[in-house]
């Protein structure tokens, strides 16, 4: 959000449209010069996962959309009615804890297709309460609207954070060190399994489930971040994984005007990651660095209290942190591999690489 | 808005959905049923223009999503780009306005299809950019998807309304006056000269332009509302005409539990209307009854000052603002006709009688 671009490569490969030269964030950025009206009580407005809003009481407040679009970000045939329900609030939330916010008032957009199966709205409605209850976000309205062929929902957050403690892109500086949450690369190879035949990759049941698990049914890190909100522990940066590893980093990179170095050895890697890719002979760390739909949260930290951070991560709100690099500043993502060497990433890894939303 | 479905017929006939029984209204209250979480900084949610919020502020916060779909809410053929960003911008405001509220900042997520033509979204956000500077709109983020097919268009707005004066649609009592704001009916027939062919009607090229013009460039009512929410008029509800009068109409006699008297000889009906309809043998009564996208304000006044309302909404917001009828405590709505004869009024009327969407 505010922007971000999921284009597939249909749309910007489209010559017609010109798009493929000028890029999915040359458009945005071109889109929104075009905008002449500006207030002062937006305190951060298009770039970052929400924009961030003053209303005068002593709070920020954050305001985010997504769209979901059938047949470029799901199918109904690998998602269920209540997977795509929590999956929407959850993709939105996950915005909001990136700022370091609390989620609070949703409105849904939803273009409804004749095809749609009888029972589906109300299924799509308790996977959508599942995430409203346990987020505490309060669905208050929107707009149920007829679409001539494919379902799309529309999804729009507000939500609060404390002043002091915004957490946006821009803020990493040399020195400080790079964490992320949970694990990577689960989301991506939980697609690649969905989308692929049964018999294409070996691997047990329980195996896939889990890693179809994370992408079907994603947690937004929403108590990590409040937590660190309140902690001692100086955040400079902060932004979800979406779209993978390296290319969310270079949102961060880019917004903080330098680079990074980060350690092979030390991705979090999950168990049913490495031993999926292991028998099926695919790369777990070409996943880890460029799945997306993680929805962890990616941040950077000023601070020498890194073991500190990795124990109260753990006692406080039971969620491992890992920190994977450190920041640069020379520009660029530099990957060091376990014998010391180094070599350079392509920013562009990631997104369509893994996803195939094409 | 929270919610207002603008469903076509061939979704609610649609046997395999079985909402064609439901109903859209039907459908709206189930799927609330199905979410759980209270939040009480909620003032109003689903079921008003826009919902309410109180962030602590000393105001309230109103927020609303529409959606706009290409077949189903416009035409590529008859909007241009630029009527199209001004058009999503002012049916937003309008929620906004008909809670006496100020809009203020607008995230929006466009679906893109391959088909769409080069300069399409820099002529969008022009007409965007016309509204937002208009009515000081910042549009502060967004979401920029792929559709595999048709145009999508969601926008999500923000407003604020002043703690004591929020205009929601219950509360008309019996024997408060009924008031909108322009003329009626004016968009509905632009939108069938815009979809018939040209020798179909008869009339002046001027005569045509100006119908159309009230379809295809609406003016929410944001000065009005906000004259009225300072004012010392008792406005007791209100709600924007994007559905017909009829069908607005009867959702203020819903939630009021209540009904309404019309008088025929009372509805503002502008020049072009009565002579476009004269020349081609219409209605303009139905079209000013029943036809959809009129953006006007329609509200209920517990006031004897009829005058001075007229008279002020001239001189402080030039607009003119018309007395239609009087709220009655008998259900249902009826039209006095100028010999004093009443006619029950279905309140199916509007919206798809004219639009003409499915």
């Amino acid at each position: 959000m505010p922007w971000r671009g999921t284009f597939s490569k249909k749309v910007f490969n489209n010559p017609a449209m010109d798009l493929s030269q000028l890029g999915e964030f040359g458009l945005i950025s071109r889109l929104q010069s075009l905008l002449k009206y500006r207030s002062s009580q937006v305190i951060k407005g298009i770039g970052d996962d929400c924009a961030v809003l003053s209303l005068n009481n002593g709070n920020y407040q954050v305001l985010t959309t997504d769209a979901l679009v059938e047949t470029v970000h799901f199918s109904l045939k690998s998602h269920t009615p209540e997977q795509l329900g929590w999956k929407t609030m959850a993709v939105n939330i996950s915005d909001i804890a990136a700022m370091g916010g609390e989620p609070k008032f949703a409105v849904i957009s939803i273009g409804i297709p004749k095809s749609l199966p009888v029972d589906f709205l109300d299924r799509f409605y308790k996977g959508l309460n599942q995430a409203s209850v346990k987020y505490k976000v309060a669905l208050i309205g929107g707009d149920t609207v007829a679409s001539p062929k494919h379902l799309f929902i529309n999804l729009a957050l507000l939500g609060e954070t404390r002043k002091k403690k915004v957490f946006v892109r821009s803020g990493a500086r040399p020195g400080d060190k790079i964490f992320v949450t949970g694990t990577l690369g689960d989301s991506a190879l939980g697609l690649k399994i969905l989308e692929s035949p049964r018999k294409k990759w070996k691997g047990s049941d329980a195996l896939r489930k889990k890693l179809i698990q994370k992408h079907l049914r994603p947690e937004p890190r929403v108590e990590v971040a409040n937590w660190l909100a309140k902690s001692k522990f100086k955040v400079t940066s902060m932004i979800d994984i979406s779209d993978g590893l390296t290319q969310d980093l270079g949102h961060i990179l880019k917004a903080g005007k330098v680079g990074a170095d980060l350690s092979e050895s030390s991705l979090p890697i999950s168990k049913p990651l490495l031993k999926y890719s292991l028998i099926n002979g695919l790369s777990a760390l070409d996943l880890a660095l460029s799945g997306g739909e993680d929805y962890e949260l990616l941040f950077t930290l000023d601070s020498e209290d890194v073991i500190s951070l990795g124990t109260e991560s753990i006692t406080k709100v039971d969620q491992p942190v890992t920190q994977v690099g450190v920041i640069t500043a020379k520009k660029g993502i530099r990957l060091i591999s376990k014998t010391g060497r180094s070599k350079a990433l392509q920013r562009s890894m990631g997104f369509n690489h893994f996803k195939g939303k094409t």
